[in-house]
């Protein structure tokens, strides 16, 4: 027997008419490519976004068709986040910071009928506009630059024209959104966010031991927009009424503590890399910078070392760990503790934070093995495969990836992770990272996370390099802090003290930087290819 | 195009599982009707409900199949929230305060198959078994009593037997609970929360701005579980891992501070009566009650007077105003205040705590007048009309209820309220308390709230008395405090400040007590009756 409830969808719809309605006063910090800020609030951005949404359909966007955008995070992504889905259409957000022929294979994938695009971006567009075919560019002018011929000025759009726009008919598990993977494992592969999934993800996000979003929070955004919905982030705190504050294009520590000391930030959501030099600039100009509420710093993309919490804590700022991936909205796990653990000493307090924590409410987790599931017992690991509402079943027009779900239809993460028996997951590798030797896995995140430690090291990527006699055994490319020294035997023994002598690197090499991919990742592709030759005998397991 | 997200259903059974496996040692304290105090925790809680689902289909309980419970708040009924619904039925709480012939009446509507029953409610039963047909009762059983004949023991249920329990397949939008209003309106009225229903519930009333539960949290459920779902809590509680106390049937000021102050509560939910009396203990033995930490008060059902917000405040306790109805799953509407209104001076923060608060995500509003929707002004009035995935888009097989709904769908409340500018609702009256004197509307309940802040009265009733020149007057009916005087005269003059000439009641009488509801909301009917032949011609205004 059905319930008597009303049949009323999961829709991004009903998150912009109450940001407009009930918060039209709530600001929206927005920075230009120039630096400058703007100052907007939830009443414009949602007669701007209705605006851009009736621009659209009378452009011809008919329900499922492809908007593009390459923008920075700023007030008109944000309006763009809500008019594209609004209308109707799924919103394609380009990730700016792929290569220009890899931007042309995602656009002519997905068929992107429409591009909005910030100006200063232009010229990475006209790299590959020839190879893409979009019908009409709408340009977001931050510069005084004349438009080209043809194109359209997004000011036009989101100026007037909405005030009797009217939602078209939305069912709850149309798309909404779409994004790409990055590519750190092979060619880009596409998800369709339903409406359903990022409603659902707002709520999840929002919970107390997630996001803990509400009225009085100002959420900075510091994760791109086109990467993963910046996390869901600008949906749940246009949902709740939560200040929003966008960076534009500047991402280094000193732009970024401007506008949390100045702004007032209570959360803001990063990877490792940006916190890292965050927690940097904080310790080279002790008391620079006063933060006038606590700060939360969402952290994902990457595991956090370890020692990135205790630097952070030290000035006021909490680390959330948040774990997620394109194929999830992203949010799969998050960090927070349960009460008793808050009564653990120090160190074994910190090591539960470093853990990714427990999966959101209606995410399922197994780790699996090739013998089955693997145990609660903090030591046996598994690949995660994830089942949820707001979990891809499928790449979008991509049948050759079926097997990253399981015959019983959970997706396959290709991360590898233990459970203890509080239920905290950890992730110990990438499948495709774990260093083979002699019938044993190595995690390389766990000896880089440990090497991260050592203040000799600002940064250390572990590899595994193929060993004629171990199959293959770990390298570890370190990058020293400034001024700093350490061999590799100090480093070894260093790492003794917490590993067995199996798992130990053989060989070090130090570096300058690490390659990374277009977000800010370690490239371990780059590094095996690099070092695929190292001649073993020299090393201290030959 | 659809979204390639997966078609996980929105179900209890997610919540069961995560409890059981995520919070196996978290805390479910139980006051049985002896008043002696039980703990188990969500491990057990798993296992026994599990049990209990696979014993009701060993029972032949069928997917839909309506099982009605008798009971108390405590783990046995806890168990039944979950068993019931994730073994496929439908949960049917009946509400012990009807009097024996309404309860049979709801039971033959909703033909319940089976009850689950506290063997001290056995008495109750009795008082209607010959009018109902259950198939089997389930007794949980507080006393050494034996069980009657043909009766079963729900501990043989709920102590094995669910080992290999396999949920069944449950479509988000089955039935998974069921209520009926409280009949302060006309004849019992069912509503059938769909699992869809009340998972959204969940995640909406675990928001920072509504109750705020996370895994640090005790929630105590004053609510009665047969009272619309005990608003959510005991899912939402479940869903986070928050730890739960059921106080059993002792509901006196005494024996709930005794477990807020022992069992360290920082949520509690009740009705506003309970406040009170738990306000008047505090009161009168200052210093005796500690909390060890910050309680959050939840308040519904109907509206808290705002000298309960200062009494309250006084003692620590945070008032969380929240509104809801049987219809919405309950809740609707939530009292959070927006950061600048914190600001505000004493006495206007307060008016806007009092208010009922903004609609709650995904949950829409609107006031209707005969000439269509009330602006937002905060002074014009409106039935509330409501939509929302979690509220009902008819009654449980009762056709004749259509005109609850308007034709495009939105349900008729029957509460009469103003919406400011910020977005606040304020309730003024239920559409039929609403006194009609001489063409214009008197709000009873602001008449009555006001009256409550005077010093002598302890309670305040006001009713519309047919009257020959204006139709309708307001009539008072006053309880006063132990020991306190007050005349109609000194009372009216005291309202003459807050209120116009022609709003003031015209007739105060004082009684010992005020008829009341099955909930324990006044019952305006028996007074309308009683002082239907009211003498207009010795009154203020003849």
């Amino acid at each position: 027997m059905r319930g008597t409830m009303m049949d009323y969808p999961l829709t991004l719809t009903t998150i912009l008419e109450r940001a407009g309605k009930f918060f039209p006063d709530v600001e929206i910090v927005s920075r230009a490519p120039d630096g400058s800020i703007s100052r907007s609030n939830y009443g414009a951005f949602y007669r701007r976004a209705r605006n851009l949404a009736a621009g659209l359909q009378r452009l011809g966007m008919k329900p499922g068709d492809r908007v593009a955008s390459m923008m920075w995070n700023h007030a008109a992504h944000l309006e763009t986040f809500f008019a594209v889905p609004c209308a109707g259409g799924i919103l394609h957000t380009l990730n700016i910071r792929l290569q220009p022929q890899e931007i042309a294979a995602v656009v002519n994938h997905a068929r992107d009928r429409f591009l909005i695009i910030d100006d200063v971006l232009l010229p990475l567009l006209a790299q590959f506009r020839d190879k893409v075919d979009f019908e009409r560019v709408i340009v977001v002018r931050h510069t005084p630059a004349p438009l080209a011929p043809g194109d359209l000025d997004y000011e036009e759009f989101a100026r007037g024209g909405g005030e009797d726009f009217r939602y078209p008919k939305i069912d709850e598990n149309d798309g909404a959104a779409m994004s790409f993977t990055s590519g750190t494992t092979g060619a880009p592969k596409g998800v369709v966010y339903s409406h359903r999934a990022l409603v659902l993800h707002s709520f999840v996000c929002a919970l107390k031991e997630i996001c803990n979003i509400g009225y009085d929070d100002t959420v900075l955004v510091i994760v791109p927009m086109f990467h993963v919905n910046a996390w869901g982030l600008p949906f749940t705190a246009a949902m709740l009424g939560a200040r929003q504050v966008l960076p534009g294009p500047r991402y280094d520590a000193v732009s970024l503590l401007e506008l949390m000391t100045r702004e007032g930030v209570t959360l803001a959501g990063g990877v490792p890399t940006i916190w890292l030099a965050i927690a940097d600039e904080l310790e080279k100009n002790p008391g620079k910078w006063q933060f006038t509420k606590p700060v939360r710093a969402g952290v994902g993309g990457s595991a956090p070392p370890m020692e990135l919490f205790r630097r952070l804590d030290r000035h006021g700022i909490e680390v959330k760990h948040l774990w997620g991936m394109t194929e999830s909205s992203p949010l799969g796990i998050a960090g927070g503790l349960k009460p008793q653990i808050r009564a653990w000493d120090g160190q074994r307090q910190l090591e539960m934070r470093a853990k990714q924590g427990m999966p959101a409410p209606f995410v399922e987790l197994r780790l699996m093995r090739p013998d089955g599931e693997a145990p609660w017992d903090g030591e046996t690991s598994g690949e995660i495969e994830m089942r949820g509402p707001w979990v891809a079943a499928s790449y979008y027009d991509d049948p050759s990836q079926k097997d990253r779900w399981s015959p019983d239809g959970w997706f396959r993460t290709g991360d590898v992770a233990t459970m203890d028996a509080d239920g905290y997951v950890k992730i110990v590798d990438r499948v495709k990272d774990l260093v083979k030797s002699g019938g044993e896995w190595i995690s390389s995140v766990e000896l880089e996370n440990t090497l991260m430690g050592h203040p000799a090291v600002k940064e250390a990527c572990v590899v595994g390099i193929p060993h004629p006699k171990w199959s293959e055994r770990p390298l570890a490319a370190i990058v020293l802090r400034d001024g700093a020294t350490a061999t590799g035997d100090e480093l070894r023994g260093y790492l003794a003290t917490y590993f067995g002598k199996w798992q130990l690197p053989d060989a070090f090499v130090f570096l300058d930087t690490i390659p990374r991919t277009s977000v800010g990742k370690f490239k371990k592709s780059a590094l095996r290819e690099r070092y695929a030759g190292w001649d073993w005998t020299k090393s201290a397991r030959s």
